[in-house]
């Protein structure tokens, strides 16, 4: 008889952006005239930039002939897209990386969802709440977080509070722990931490020899010249951490899927004797055993953001999106909102007015107002009286929005 | 401190085809003249059909602009790929589907890698042996596996041996086991089973509630009107059932990275209390946690192969491809080996002169002929005295090829 994985069985009943999806749709169906404005889930909407299309396109020639037809590439990547990340990502800020310290791969989500895989079920892992859902689900699935609790935390996870008290900047955790999700500039609440706010992170890591799952997926929004770009940048970093980045925000590629994720060779996890084992080995043989690399004409695409056009055309997108970003942070505050985020990250976290609960927000947000954001509790307990709004949308919708939201604070 | 997943410690020390790259690599670097021809690696060879390079440039295209421009998609699959697939891969056999029960992937390798995550660790798992070595490794690296012995079998695995004795089709397993592996067309063998054959595979499922992992990677390349193209043409395999498909070897995507994997709402596995739980569901939160779809582009050329002419330039490269089989088959067995498959899959098994090792072959083949197969026992220990040769290279090469084995025969 085939027994299930019952871990998967503690799983709250459905992935936040399912139930989002599940509201929008109800509501759509019921009002199939209304103007929904859709700042929830962290979607970009502008489109690929030219230089990006152009490398796409010749990629895709080049699969259509017989001279320049590519079948399988490498499983961590083409060699020509890990130079340029090397190059250009990592070593004008200092970093120096060896190319098989890099993995291609299909998506951040993915990889941060699969880091897990490579630890034992034994270790204590730490997640700031409110925190991107994946990092505590894909450790639910795999039995390492414990019971379900009736507060909606599991048992054996170590939760960090980013709470208004500690300015929505985790402290360190109070009991020892192992493996440490991080995410910087953070999803949802958008904040950033600089050099001196990270140090301490890395400092307990090497004391501790735990490892730091450091998710920079939003570090083409980052203004702010003291906020690192990679953890890095902080001295002693590439003993301890592994960085995951996408081209999803960075480039539009939510719809393309590319992203890649560095495991520095002196990044060390141990055996039960107590054994050092490079880590960098063992995400490479997960990575060939059980995926097959990125679509070639998508490492092209992302290899062309590079190019000095590419460069360019990438940095007006997100030039638009955080202008976005400060008109919708400017125009809540401006409106006295409490507001958190937005300067270098596209997301702006909110308290919700009269500490309303996050999801009956959302639905009077949806339902007065046709805006869709994200319902802070979806994150975690930390996340409750909180929400989500996001700068991916166009100019015209934002400016919109900011409208709909005057009307909204007026109507109390 | 973090402690390392001792499972993957488990594991043999390469990965197959790695070891194949590096004694390739050492050969190339010792002969940097030699005309190497690749018969290794299941890699086509032919370029996409310019339906698919059409259909994949048009979508590059939409990306571009911002009215069509896509983010997110559904990380099961677009609907117009789903509807396709249903409509033309299954419904002409008889077999009904749901659109929720097909999900599109970025690989067979990955989905066949990650489905064990939905069984609890104590299932019995059956192989074949030979088997591709994904099967194992994935269970390995979950610990469901069990301790490798002297022998190079997992203690905790089933392995049907597929051998001379029983024409290479593995009989039923003669302890419970839960979960069951089947690639048909198989990799490596190239063996086939008819209906009649499978059946016996279904009913022990269903009595056993026991559930079908079937690899049917290779669907396209059955010429024989007997042989079923889904394990659905199965009399009751929809509820004990899923299959993986992909397009890698059936339209040349092994560099672009399109696959589906079918799991019927029917097909159930059960907790420790005995309640069923739908695999579907699983399937679900699993794809929509850990995936985030495959990339547009890729999707809309996947979906062009169900056009007239994508299908038409699709089975012309079958056609070629299964010539190329047909002259090996043909010319090994004129030269007195002993061959399987290479009838109703692109792979030729072909016995070992004097019953030589495999990776002996595998270098003298190389040294002598400079031809690339796979060793037998990379598969498994009764791959052992087995080598495998694809027909994936161009007709020039695998005439060359059979050329070279001409002389390597009189080498004696």
């Amino acid at each position: 008889m085939a027994k299930v994985n019952e871990n998967y069985l503690q799983l709250p009943g459905s992935y936040l952006f399912s139930e989002i999806g599940r509201r929008v749709e109800k509501f759509k169906s019921e009002h199939p005239d209304a103007a929904i404005i859709r700042m929830g889930i962290g979607d970009v909407t502008r489109p690929l930039a030219p230089a990006v299309v152009e490398a796409m396109r010749a990629a895709v020639a080049e699969m259509g002939a017989e001279k320049t037809f590519r079948g399988y590439g490498p499983e961590q990547g083409y060699r020509f897209l890990i130079e340029k990340i090397v190059e250009h990502d990592y070593r004008p800020r200092g970093v120096e990386l060896g190319l098989d310290e890099v993995f291609v791969s299909d998506g951040a989500k993915c990889d941060t969802a699969n880091i897990q895989e490579l630890f034992g079920l034994d270790n204590r892992i730490a997640v700031t709440d409110p925190v991107y859902p994946v990092y505590v689900d894909s450790n639910v699935m795999a039995g390492r977080a414990g019971k379900l609790t009736p507060d909606g935390l599991f048992d054996r996870l170590v939760y960090l509070p980013c709470v208004r008290e500690n300015g929505l900047k985790p402290r360190l955790p109070d009991r020892p722990v192992d493996l440490i999700y991080l995410c910087f500039p953070n999803n949802p609440t958008g904040m950033a931490l600089t050099k001196a706010e990270l140090k301490p992170w890395v400092d307990y890591a090497r004391a501790n020899r735990a490892i730091i799952l450091y998710d920079s997926a939003y570090e083409a929004f980052i203004q702010d010249p003291e906020i690192p770009h990679s953890i890095y940048e902080v001295d002693g970093a590439k003993d301890v951490a592994v960085e995951f980045r996408s081209y999803s925000k960075t480039a539009g590629f939510t719809g393309t899927r590319c992203a890649y994720t560095v495991v520095p060779r002196s990044v060390l996890a141990y055996d039960s004797a107590g054994k050092p084992v490079e880590l960098n080995r063992l995400w490479l043989r997960r990575q060939t055993t059980k995926f097959n690399g990125v679509s070639y004409p998508v490492q092209a695409a992302a290899a062309a953001t590079y190019t000095p056009e590419g460069k360019r055309e990438t940095a007006e997108v997100i030039r638009y999106y955080m202008t976005n970003a400060k008109l919708i942070r400017e125009g809540l505050q401006a409106l006295g909102y409490e507001v958190f985020g937005g300067v270098n990250a596209p997301y702006i976290w909110l308290s919700t007015p009269g500490g309303a609960k996050s999801w009956d927000f959302f639905d009077r947000l949806l339902r007065e107002v046709q805006i869709v954001g994200t319902p802070g509790a979806g994150f975690g307990p930390n996340g409750e009286g909180y929400f989500r709004l996001t700068a991916f949308g166009s100019r015209e919708n934002t400016e919109i929005a900011m409208e709909r939201m005057k009307r909204f604070s007026r109507n109390g």
